[in-house]
């Protein structure tokens, strides 16, 4: 079994948060994880994609259609569940952990759902704010500033999970 | 067709939030509005299922399960999904508004599902912080203190959607 | 706690089906039963909604959608989803038994879930086929010809699971 | 991206159906097709997978759970989806075709979906009987007696598909 690591963040994304959503596209594809996210052509969905495949690795879109009109063109397999929002839960479960970035409601959610089903939760750039207070003290949602350091935390958290 | 009000709020909660949560449920019967909640005998569930239940108003419960085994008795119309956590979405989407009280991480996701999808959040003595300032800023997320201020809110939020 | 009872069948439906939808309604409210469907404003849902609303019965519909716009007029209380097909499940949990008209494979797909998650069906002049015998066999699937029958043998049904 | 097909079947299933879905799964790696099947460590989902996984194709899960307990082990990527039943929705949807041998309501909700949202469906020794009819007579449901008369047939659906 493939260690998967899920990428969320928003479907608009300015230019900073898009290079730094493909450069951890390259990063995870760098470490040989494979790459989960929500799949659409746009913002960190499609940049993290691109970073992904270009560099070598399988991508994976959790669609909230179930047709592939609106599919980013570097995921490998898209995953259509026709469930809309609801696949945001769907997204987030499969993932050893879930790197967050900035993005709207959507994200939010998307975080949320992960730490609920007890899914570490490393952001980057994207401060979540007081309602996830306990969770920032459980050190299951870790605050990172780059792509680089993002990964660095992922990796010593997978090295834990193992070590146990 | 009835005004639905959703109530969100911890599976687990303090005897504040659960003395709120009851004050609250009493408060949307007394509207004529039919209350919809997780539905589970839980926190801020069971508390506002049972305010509003004693008060005369019919109670809605979107439940986890595909089974009635943790329903909570004031649940007049327990909805059974089998969905886990993914029902958060249903459970917010029927409501012409979501009031949240206090909550963990499954109350923050039902929270950013309402946003998404264009829904109004009225919290009660609960600030999400910076993740949510857009929705706060655009005034579709407010903050109320206590449950009568957030109803009357919800009121005020109703009349203007009535007036358009 | 309200006894619910699920029923299914086509978005298209011919006369005779629909008026007999529109029977099975008025003696579903009759019995004091509250009726749960898909809610939308097509076939077999908006007749059998339109026939337990005006024997003042109330009636729940499970949308797919994420929003009103094709909700039958009958309906009580709308639970929006937006889940799309997956919806189906839902659709089906809730009800003590399940009453199916005929349909398409909307209606054969909640037929399937219900008896999956242990719910009795029974269909109204709509024989599912040879995949459904073991069903058949078990006596938890039961073909009846009209409404009256259909009726009578959910009852029968609930007076068995009391019993027990 | 990659070409899709996916397997449904009874997560028990006897000698017969078993050795079957073996054959498939080699069958679906040899036409290099990713295979996407219920994910289970049971029935027809842990066969497909053994015959696809070791004659080099890659294998896709959407499990109903939340967590890994259950996955087969020949199962490269699991996609957790925490829906239970609803997750059938998810499974039929991905593929470009599906294939469904012999099962019970799981599996003949999985064709009923399918069918649903415009999906070909070629059963392997699996008549879906009268219900179906609509969908026989429409070419959109073709009965199969071997996974390689299965596979011929789907061949030649996406032959078609892809000349239009």
């Amino acid at each position: 079994m493939r260690t998967i690591i899920g990428v969320m963040g928003g479907g608009t994304a300015d230019a900073r948060t898009t290079e730094a959503a493909y450069r951890l596209g390259t990063l995870i594809a760098g470490e040989g994880w494979v790459l989960i996210n929500g799949g659409r052509d746009a913002g960190v969905m499609a940049a993290s994609a691109a970073g992904a495949s270009e560099s070598g690795g399988l991508t994976i879109g959790i669609l909230p259609d179930d047709h592939l009109d609106n599919v980013a063109p570097d995921i490998d397999i898209p995953i259509l569940t026709g469930l809309g929002d609801a696949r945001n839960v769907v997204n987030v479960l499969s993932g050893r952990a879930v790197i967050a970035m900035r993005g709207g409601a959507g994200t939010i959610s998307e975080v949320a759902h992960a730490l609920k089903s007890g899914r570490k939760v490393v952001t980057v750039d994207f401060h979540m704010g007081v309602a996830f207070k306990p969770y920032y003290d459980a050190g299951t949602l870790i605050d990172a500033e780059t792509p680089e350091e993002a990964v660095a935390q992922v990796k010593r958290l997978l090295a834990e999970e193992n070590a146990r």
